[in-house]
């Protein structure tokens, strides 16, 4: 069988290394020969993670189909999410857990996605049922996973599945889960170490929506007044970034991930879908959420039905 | 929780039918309120099938969005093939063993696919990882669905796992399927009953290939003879229910399930490209291809593929 990649999206997160380097492992067992790689560097969330369990940082890739004719997508399949050459290559695999959108093929192939809080949840669920066993480093990289994309428990997105995941998965790594989650959470949100150009990058995702190219990043916090007084600087970023990509709307989030509130930071057109999305009044550009913590869940939906309305 | 429909595709074969009712019983049985709906009449083969197991005829609906909000798809996922007012209405599963073309959601859903040779396979595997027992009345329908689309495991797209569920259904329903299965396909394939609009329509499907609308039909049969005694009859109405349709492209591939092999016939354009795909030359709108026996597999990725390059 001849080789592919495993990849989760571009500016990968914790979920997006992780579950590609599960996958990869759990692909292995089955027969496949696979490679876990990323599309960016990860973040300093992910290289706490990756520090934590002594596990090497992946190999990072520009384009798939210089080295390979086929590939499995975690986390993702969105073609504007994935590695830029996605349209020269098979996508024989996808394990997801967000919207499916633009996602073409030519033939079948293996979809695996539920409305869960993390793909590493899933692929729990998917060494059990090939009866694989989860090693005990790859069992702490996957709590790390779900810490991150559920914020220990406490996104909306959160489900059963993934609560009934984590404590399996404690078990396996033998961690207190809950002490080493608040560490690695604000191991993630040293945001004085970061540029505003990095802030606005980092974690953010494109869209297209009603025929607009839409992008989409989240700054995790342990404090907002600390993205609130980069204010100006966090603004300027996102319109040359917006100008840079041809981006014509940049929403930034920025959260509180230890109490659930957010602020959002508007850059191009059209704001008027923004505030109905919303249900809320942008005041220089900006509007306060609360309660709203998941892109997934609380932004692209409402944001995506604004659009189509 | 709210009411929601479980429906195959437009002009539904036994598949279409039987995984609807199938999921459906699953689904239910994990707290869903859901009912099993048809987008069409049953076809000969389907009505034998229902009528061997003295199951009834399903509701047959044209619009979902005058009845629920929320809707679960099996047995393909591409709009033009699902209700007309799909657009309406939340996907919130899908179960099928397509390719993935034009499907978008606003929101994270239930996928499962595989490129297996039956949806009522992987239904077989979701009642075993779900430790639902399969009731020997839908065994009997959900072995049937697999003899339907793999042609008695006869088809290129026949995997071990459609192998493995006909046995396992077989035991549960107590039948001796090889017996069974020749004399369900022969049922199926009573064309002399059948108008020639009938014949082209029975089991057509509508695909978006390179930007045109094209239409592809299949017709089962077990002597070739009888479809080409009737080419006059079937290219004339293949040409009116392209102008009222307004199809691009129609192929009506015509199979002998008994021993896999296929005539094709070609209405409008672009005739080159099925020349392409197929690598053949037409002959008076027309063309022999041995060992073509599965849509899925041997005529749309071909085709797709000839389309983009």
């Amino acid at each position: 069988m001849a080789k592919e990649l495993v990849f989760g999206h571009q500016s990968p997160d914790t979920d997006a290394i992780v579950a590609a380097k599960a996958y990869a492992y759990l692909q292995s067992k089955l027969g496949y020969d696979v490679e876990a790689v990323a599309l960016g560097e990860p973040n300093m969330e992910t290289n706490f993670v990756l520090n934590y369990f002594n596990e090497p940082t992946p190999r990072i890739i520009k384009t798939a189909a210089n080295e390979v004719d086929s590939v499995m997508l975690v986390d993702h399949n969105e073609p504007q999410q994935s590695v830029s050459d996605i349209a020269d290559v098979t996508v024989t695999h996808v394990v997801d857990h967000h919207r499916i959108n633009g996602f073409n093929t030519a033939a079948p192939l293996y979809y695996r996605a539920e409305p869960v809080g993390c793909v590493s949840t899933l692929i729990t669920e998917l060494f059990d049922e090939n009866k694989v066993e989860i090693p005990a480093q790859l069992a702490g990289l996957m709590l790390s996973a779900i810490i991150s994309d559920t914020l220990l428990l406490k996104s909306p997105t959160t489900t059963d599945k993934d609560r009934a995941a984590i404590k399996a998965l404690a078990e396996i790594a033998d961690i207190d889960y809950e002490t080493y989650g608040i560490e690695m959470l604000k191991a993630g949100t040293n945001l004085a170490s970061k540029t505003d150009a990095e802030l606005v990058a980092n974690d953010a995702k494109s869209f297209t929506m009603g025929g607009k190219s839409v992008r989409i990043d989240q700054i995790n916090t342990v404090d907002l007044n600390e993205v609130l007084a980069r204010e100006d600087g966090l603004k300027k970023a996102m319109a040359d970034e917006a100008a840079k990509e041809g981006y014509d709307l940049f929403l930034v989030l920025a959260t509180n991930v230890l109490d659930s509130n957010s602020e959002l930071f508007v850059y191009g057109e059209p704001k008027a879908t923004v505030e109905k999305a919303f249900n809320t009044t942008l005041k220089d550009d900006r509007a306060n959420l609360p309660g709203v913590v998941s892109r997934k869940k609380q932004v692209v939906p409402p944001l995506q039905g604004a659009f189509e309305n």
